[in-house]
């Protein structure tokens, strides 16, 4: 069956059926104008809302829906995570051309529902159009926040230690063995983490909530681009250690770049869904005690500086300009 | 200047000088991970999104960008005028092809910007990625409405009135006049209506919070299909006298079809942003005492039956039945 013969009403119809039980904040969901929710008085609600277009974000040859449906609610998600929020609700807009059939639109909501489940997000909403040439899907998602453990970009402090969690590049090697058609022998973490990211929602809470950060942000434009975000919002510049950083170790030999080692490809490496933050050196003292971080999961790789020294990158020993300009949508430059 | 030259951290410096003032509720707004705002714990949340499609919904040959914007917000406003609610915040997913201009991506925001501003509506974040063939727009409205006051299609009650407001297919025509370049002469009215259409906010607000209402529902897919969705819903029939519903005057002249009354058009004309609301007789006449009703800008055109007696239309004396299929965006019908 093709999405034109099932019309609009018969698509939120079958949208019902997917969605899991919601919890009893929801007072109107999918099926009248629009949706409410109660909200709790002492947070702060978060909004955020990103959009994935066909032929720039993804590609249909090698991306199973279902796991494109996974990544719209991962890539919104892991932006609540970065303001130190808990997820809360939905809502999604899908423009789908007409050689959508009906399974690919029931997987690709499965993916939607079962991202949603993971991190107990309402799907409470949406807006299914059709599209003439390609498919965009965009969803926003609320969550809230205590205002005291708000976490912007602009709170970085000098003498803060820079912290990121895990690996960068994973993201990166899983998008060149499927987009290339590569081995996956040995390498289905890294089309795991491609395929299904999963933002660190649970780490950034612990973060703002018990240790205690002063700045934050998930790469999503690459690590270099993230560094100089936090910089310029908090007016301050930072030294990082390029030695410091940890690289996924596949990455080294599917980098596409000859005299560039793949540490270069990794910190320029974009929807790395791993959060980068800024905290004191008494905090970071709480942090190691915390079991959640226990198993190397973060690294400190570098210090916040005094705007005037400007943003400095070491590797190797060498102190190298910092390549900021990461992965930008107007750009084409992956 | 084209969009490919500036990107998205270009953009996003632009978009923060086209943004009005905002109310002090907004936290943090475009230029952080996420959008923070407070909510007031009395209200319940209200949120909806709906996305415009290039060529499905729009045609930029004679939609001037700057009234793309308002419309952008202004088909989700209308949304949350027809739960009841009060708009609070917006967030916009732009995906926008290399052939836009600065100029042109300033007049969209400027578009934007005007009907937030017109609403009372903070908009405080969204994300812009490039497109490949067409453009895509999706907006999402958060807003809040008073527990009691939220309307909901679900609410009719047999014996209630079934009123509309204002005037039906004058956005038909203004379609109309623009896609075929007609003379615009006297006609400027419809054209306006078409370009900048003023969700009821205001309307939904009185009939919410001082006359009392049963079920309500803004005019999306054309009256004939929200009379069924408030009857489905409510689990209830109605009696609709089609020499009742007003009809755009200009209509008839623009009429596509030789053999039927303008009216058959009207009711199946979508995106009105007018309200279908049901109400007792008593509340009908506290409506009635409203100065802001006074003009004719309520029309009762049928009442509420048991589920029973289905839907019925009568049109000069003689049913017929109930055109409900209106614009549905997934069948070629318009």
């Amino acid at each position: 069956v093709k999405l034109s013969r099932l019309g609009e009403f018969g698509i939120i119809e079958r949208i019902k059926n997917v969605l899991a039980s919601q919890s009893s904040d929801v007072q109107i969901s999918i099926g009248d104008d629009a949706a409410v929710f109660k909200t709790h008085s002492e947070y702060w609600t978060v909004i955020t809302t990103d959009a994935l277009v066909e032929g720039v974000h993804f590609d249909l040859s090698y991306t199973p829906v279902e796991s494109l449906g996974w990544k719209l609610m991962a890539v919104n998600i892991s932006d609540i995570a970065a303001m130190g929020g808990i997820p809360r609700t939905a809502v999604v807009s899908l423009a789908l051309t007409e050689n959508w059939t009906l399974k690919q639109i029931d997987l690709l909501y499965q993916g939607i529902a079962a991202c949603c489940k993971q991190y107990n997000c309402d799907l409470i909403g949406g807006d299914t159009v059709r599209s003439n040439y390609s498919t965009f899907l965009s969803a926003t998602i609320t969550g809230e926040v205590e205002p005291e453990c708000c976490a912007k970009r602009s709170g970085a402090k000098t003498g803060d230690l820079v912290c990121i969690t895990g690996v960068l590049g994973r993201v990166m090697v899983g998008f060149r063995i499927l987009s290339l058609s590569l081995n996956k022998k040995g390498r289905q973490k890294a089309v795991n983490h491609f395929l299904h990211p999963e933002p660190r929602v649970q780490e950034a809470r612990i973060l703002v909530k018990e240790v205690g950060i002063n700045a934050m942000i998930d790469i999503s434009d690459g690590l270099a681009s993230e560094i100089e975000h936090i910089c310029i919002s908090s007016g301050k510049g930072c030294t990082i250690y390029g030695d410091k950083i940890p690289v996924a170790e596949d990455l080294k030999e599917l980098s596409h770049s000859t005299n560039k080692p793949s540490f270069f490809e990794a910190i320029q490496s974009g929807e790395e869904y791993e959060l980068l933050f800024t905290i004191s050196e008494d905090n970071y003292q709480i942090l190691k005690k915390k079991s959640i971080f226990k198993n190397g999961l973060i690294s400190v790789i570098g210090t916040i500086t005094d705007e005037a020294e400007g943003l400095n990158l070491f590797y190797n020993s060498k102190k190298i300009s910092l390549p900021t300009q990461g992965w930008d949508h107007f750009k084409n430059n992956q």
